[in-house]
């Protein structure tokens, strides 16, 4: 059975990168980060949708890129507050430098050892945050980088890197995902998400989540704050 | 004053870099990985390394690959044993998976949150093991990806990855290192060096290191354990 690589983060899109492997046949290896991220809740998300899913094994990886001099972003510096979602074309202060690139290369890494050929990345490019490394002349960057920096790569077999939702609006991520039967209740894509997995309704990736479930024109399961 | 990131795992190359690094004015962040290496003693050396040359910072990453499926290679996996140096144009067993790449990206990642646009990296492609995350092509490569990875490369400031051995021989590097000052008594190269730094004498990493001393005609201060 093929084996791929699904980076997870426990959020909408990599949930649907997940369903998207499973039902393409995968044998699917699932690798989470536990990176300095001020909130936990995205990574037992991550835990619950990896089971729901079957994966044959759920790697969590410590790494702690806010030991980085706080690891310059609102997602990991306590002293930087996430902010409330703003119409913009800069990059936001939520960016964590060089992010996919040290979660890809992790995995790439992990793919490498396991003979996996496949890796699962849930960016897009289309109702996203301006993050340079969800764009796709950063991602067919990285898969030059990746195959010549690899044994499997050397020997023409590379792992390739998948990102099914590069060109899907979020909306069409949703609805992609619900003809693959997930359950969007169990996913958190909230930056500020309580410990009990409750959304803010205001940051950027609550933001954008909610247009989507409203583009789609389906039942928004997500749970937020009174407020 | 500029600021620089150097990849030091206390071996000889790196240890040049660093040199160099200082040499040329850089206000220099070392940066070393307990990656789950069979052996300490070169993190015990880069230790001792980055307080000789006074670096502004020395941050070890933990980030353990060998977690990963014993991560692929004879220096993570205790099931697989290190070989001898044997001469050959294969990637040997010591390769590990996309270690490099792993790396590099984590120090892009600091060199961001730093404002740093450069960064060291001691890998050669003339005395080496043919990992194929030394070549040139790799590295121009990740330096292509890196530039659009990031902020900083988005606004045309990008990182700068210099590996300033990559076509210098062990001799050369040594020479190199030699002119600026480096004791290499400091340095641990070997595979699997005791706790006390001693050397097997008989790795590819020692081998290479040997016949460059020998090489640039230079006493070898290695301290190899009797056998």
């Amino acid at each position: 059975m093929k084996k791929a690589v699904i980076l997870l983060s426990g959020g909408l899109d990599s949930t649907t990168c997940l369903a998207l492997a499973k039902k393409q046949g995968f044998a699917c290896y699932a690798m989470s980060f536990s990176y300095g991220q001020k909130q936990c809740a995205e990574l037992l998300a991550a835990q619950n949708v990896a089971r729901h899913f079957g994966v044959v094994k759920h790697e969590i990886v410590d790494l702690n890129i806010a030991q980085l001099d706080g690891g310059g972003s609102a997602l990991t510096d306590p002293q930087i507050a996430v902010p409330e979602y703003v119409e913009t074309d800069i990059i936001p202060i939520t960016y964590v430098p060089a992010r996919n690139t040290i979660f890809l290369s992790i995995a790439l890494g992990w793919a490498e050892i396991l003979q996996a050929h496949t890796i699962f990345i849930g960016i897009s490019a289309v109702d996203y945050s301006n993050y340079p490394d969800c764009r796709p002349e950063y991602l067919e960057a990285f898969q030059a980088m990746a195959t010549l920096a690899t044994k499997t790569g050397v020997e023409a077999k590379p792992v390739h890197i998948e990102a099914p939702l590069l060109h899907l609006s979020k909306a069409e991520t949703l609805t992609l995902g619900l003809s693959l039967g997930v359950d969007y209740s169990l996913t958190v894509s909230c930056y500020k998400a309580s410990d009990e997995g409750l959304a803010c309704g205001h940051c950027a990736s609550c933001e954008l989540r909610k247009r989507g479930f409203a583009a789609a024109a389906v039942a928004d399961p997500t749970r937020y704050v009174l407020s």
